[in-house]
C-alpha cells in the first residue's frame, strides 16, 4: 500500500517527522513512498498559486495512507501544517485514509491528535477510522505504546474504498 | 448488516430516537436489529450491576454498525447517554463500527458530534470512519443534509475487520 | 468569598471531591461553603421534577465560585455529572465563576478539562477565567502542579459582576 | 481600555478585520488602539527572528483587552492565525484578556471559537471569561447576536489583574 507521510514541523528533518516515517514503516511494510516535509515548501504557503505548493497538495491527496504529522505547539499542531492544509480545496481528502500523529515534550497534550487535529483531516473528507496518536519527542523510537496503538488500531487502516 | 441504535435521549421514543431508526434504515438497507432506548433501563443506571443495563451493555458490544444518537444538551450529548456509555469497559467498543448522531434545536452545535461524541466512542475502541453526524430536529426527516452525508460517507460504512 | 464544590463521581466521598474540597480551601482560605455530590442525589437525576435536585441546582446557581469536579471516564467528565449540569435551565450559571477539575489516574487525558468540560460550563453562562485544571488522583495532595496552576490562575477568580 | 486587534485572514483588509474592529469597537466605547492584520507580515512569519513578528508579537502581549479573529477553514482557524500565535513565548498572553472570534460561511461551524480558538489562548495564558463568538461572513454588521453577546459577556471583559 503506497503511504505518503505530511509532517509541519518548522525545523527541516524533525524527530516528527522521523517518527511518521518509523509509524508510516510499521504501517506499510516498508518505507513510505513520499514524504512531505512542509518547511520545505517555504513562503509559497502564504500564497494561493504556487506550483510546488499545488505538486505537494496532489501528492497528498493521491494517497491511500497519509501519516499527518505534527509537534505540538500551543497544546495543538502547529500553524505550519495548517497553513498546508487550507490549501487543500474543500474535500479534497476524500477517499484518502489518514492517521493523525502528534509528539510533545510529555505527556499532557496526548488528546491533541483526537480531539484537535483528526477533525480537521475529517472535514477536509478523509477517512481516520483510528485514534489519533501521540508520542513524547524524547522517546518515540522505543515507544512501547506504539505497539499496543498498532495492535489496536493497524487492521482498520486497511485502504478506504474510492467514492465513484 | 446487522445494525443497532443506541438512543440517550430522556424522553421516550424521541425525534432522536425516530432519526437514529431512519438513518440506520439508510445504513443497512432495512430496520435496524435493534434499538436501544437508554431511558428505558431507569436507576440502573446509576449502580454497577445491573442486569439490565448489562443486557444492553452485551447488545451494544455486539453490534456491526452501531448508531449512538443524542439531543444536543448545553451543546454537547446527554449525561443520559454518557452515563450509559460509562458501563462499558475501557475497549469495550473494540470491533464495532460506530456514528454518532447528534441532535439539535438549531444549527449551531453541528461540530458537536465529530468533536465531542465521537471521541468518546473512539476512546472506547470503536472505529468511527465517518464524519459524526448532525440534523435539526424539526426537520430531520426530510434532510437534503443526510443524502449529502450518505453518499459522502456510507461507502466507508462497512463491517470492521474484527481484532483477532 | 462563598464557594461551593460540586462533584460527579459515582464512588461517594471520592478522591474526586477531596481534590475539590483541597482546591476550594486554597482558592478561599477556607474550607467550601457548601459540597455537593451528585451521587448522594440518586435517581432523582433521571426525571425532571425532583426537589433534592433543584434544591441543589439552586445552591450551585447561587455559588459565587463553583468548583466542579469529575474523574475521567473515556477520556472526558462523567455522565453523572453530565446528568446534573443537564438539569440546570439555559443560561443558569450566569454571574457563577466556574473552575473545571478533572482526576485521572495517568497524564494522557490533562486537556480534557479545558477541552471538554469548561465548555458545557460556559455554555451554561459561567464565567470560567482559569484554564481547566487537571490532577492524578495518586497524586493530586502533593501535586507540585497545584502551586503553579494556584500562582497563574488564582488571581483571575475573583468575584464577578453580576448581570443587572 | 486599550484593545488591540489580531486578524489571520490571508486576505488583507478582510471581512474578518472589519467585524473584529466592529468588536472591539463596541467593547472598548471606541475603536481599537491597535490593528494587526497578520498577512501583512509576510514571509518572516515562517522564521524565528523576524523583527516585524516580533514587534507585533510584543504589541499583542502588552494588550489590555485582545480581539482575536479569524475566519473559518476547514471547521477550524486559519494555519496562517496559528502561525502568528506560534511565535508567541510560553505563557507569553499572561494579563491580557482575550476574545476569540471566528467568521463562516454558515452557522454550522459556531462551536469553533469556544472549543478550538480559545483553548489556544488559554495555552497561551491569556484570560478568556467570555464565551468565544461565532459570526456570519455575510451578517455581522447587523448581527442580532451581537447585541445578545455583548449583553451577555461584555461585563466580564474588564482588565485582569497584571500578574505580580
Amino acid at each position: 500500500m503506497p503511504i505518503t507521510v505530511l509532517v509541519g514541523n518548522p525545523k527541516p528533518k524533525s524527530r516528527t517527522l522521523d517518527a511518521a516515517v518509523r509509524l508510516a514503516t510499521r504501517l506499510g511494510d516498508g518505507p513510505p513512498e513520499r514524504v512531505i516535509d512542509v518547511v520545505g515548501l517555504g513562503p509559497g504557503l502564504l500564497g494561493r498559486d504556487d506550483p510546488a505548493v499545488a505538486e505537494a497538495v496532489a501528492r497528498v491527496r493521491e494517497a491511500e495512507l497519509l501519516v499527518v504529522a505534527s509537534p505540538t505547539f500551543k497544546a495543538t499542531y502547529t500553524g505550519l501544517l495548517k497553513l498546508f492544509l487550507d490549501q487543500i480545496p474543500s474535500g479534497g481528502l476524500a477517499g484518502v485514509t489518514a492517521v493523525p500523529l502528534m509528539l510533545g515534550a510529555g505527556p499532557a497534550h496526548a488528546l491533541a491528535p483526537e480531539l484537535l487535529l483528526k477533525p480537521v483531516l475529517v472535514e477536509l473528507g478523509a477517512r481516520c477510522p483510528a485514534q489519533g496518536l501521540y508520542q513524547l519527542d524524547s522517546a518515540y523510537a522505543e515507544d512501547p505504546a506504539l505497539g499496543e496503538w498498532l495492535t489496536r488500531w493497524g487492521p482498520q487502516l486497511a485502504p478506504a474504498p474510492r467514492p465513484a
